[in-house]
């Protein structure tokens, strides 16, 4: 159903604006993504939770074919005029599509097949939980915990960010003290990336079962989550460089002990 | 010298905003770098390319003790009122002092130390670029060459985001023509990263020079450069992943060939 929009007023203009904060996404169980390549990600695998899509008039025009695919495929798409579309987006030049989603119901629970799992320990900053999200599923991690105190998983730049990851990775949204009982239970051994008090991740020797934890951009691992892992693991520096970009950190520590 | 600004029109004010635009760095050969860690490692490690120290009434009333130091090691301070500080930072919220320098001079020759050299080939994104500086430094590499079409070292987001590696890393840049017949000559092997036509990288036996080549962020290492190379790799990826963020990339890369 193509159904097009011309009021600033129109509920749909005012909903897709209510997601951007965080409360009213929670609320309502939905949230946002923008851009060609996450619609044709969620239209490929996260089907069932597209609600509704989003396109500026210039977008229709310029790509009939797609339209009419998602027209076809029972989708109902909104059509907005240029300057409503933008006023609904936060990127500088949005591409001119977008879809509201359900949010993916958290996977609390294991399936017993886990052999790789990142525990994200307050990492703060959006773009970089979207990128470890993202760096996580082509490592092979099997699921992705999330602490309270890190970034939202459904803000626009996390979901940006995951680059279409956060459709397909399991997450697991809890406590440390909730999560790492069952872990150790499940014969996982816990590695926690630490500057201090640590040895070189590339000297450890991998178990099939293990986990990673990444912890927050300015104060690292917290200390309970520390006493909890196993070994602490760091990524060995040259010259006087004192700490790696969070997400680079990240990306050498999943590829190690991938 | 303690020198204060009182007037939007000063004459070292206009320099600074001169200096945003990259014409007027290549000019003047200078260039601004800003935020407390990036002033304290030019200090520590760039201190003779140091033209001057400007920061803002509130950071010089917060920090009298290290503006003394500053002052009495014979560097030149203009402490600026607030607002107008402000108007020569691009940051949304500046730390309140900055440092003008003079640009490095390239090494566009070998020490025939070099044993890990980091080709950037047309990496475009300012923060990457940083961001890949900072991470070569802490995986050993010994010199970074970046060709023409790459992103500029001296713009200010590459400047924060080598987050002071940009003071202490040798650098070339030139052309590929230019620089690959001299590392085969000196007998490095060289690897360009490359989704297609490539071996996983962790299955590459790592000679002792070795030269890893990252490309732009949209095309990947151009056609030409990768013909020059002698070995292409990928970084395997699982799940539905089709690339990963330039960084993070190259960072795994650095650290699989460090």
């Amino acid at each position: 159903m193509l159904i097009p929009i011309t009021s600033r007023d129109n509920k749909t203009v005012k909903l897709v604006r209510a997601l951007e904060r965080k409360k009213e996404r929670v609320k309502r169980g939905l949230y946002f993504a923008e851009g060609v390549r996450l619609v044709k990600e969620a239209v490929r695998d996260a089907e069932e939770d597209i609600q509704f899509i989003l396109v500026s008039s210039s977008f229709a025009e310029k790509n009939e074919f797609f339209i009419n695919s998602l027209d076809e495929s029972g989708k109902t798409v909104y059509t907005a005029k240029d300057v409503i579309f933008q006023s609904m987006c936060r990127t500088e030049t949005p591409q001119g599509i977008g879809a509201v989603l359900k949010m993916r119901p958290t996977q609390n629970q294991w399936m017993g097949t886990e052999r790789y799992i990142l525990l994200i320990d307050g990492v703060s900053d959006p773009g970089n939980l979207g990128t470890m999200i993202r760096t996580a599923e082509a490592a092979g991690v099997d699921k992705v915990c999330i602490f309270e105190g890190s970034a939202d998983l459904y803000n626009p730049k996390t979901v940006r960010a995951t680059m279409g990851s956060l459709f397909r990775v399991p997450f697991w949204i809890g406590s440390a003290e909730e999560i790492f009982p069952e872990l150790k239970r499940l014969g996982f051994q816990i590695f926690a990336a630490a500057l201090h008090h640590s040895v070189p991740a590339e000297t450890v020797e991998i178990p099939s079962k293990r986990a990673v934890v990444i912890g927050s951009e300015a104060r690292g691992v917290s200390e309970t989550v520390l006493q909890m892992a196993d070994t602490c693991v760091r990524i060995d520096m040259k010259g006087r460089v004192e700490s790696l970009n969070a997400s680079v950190a990240a990306g050498i520590l999943l590829y190690q002990f991938k």
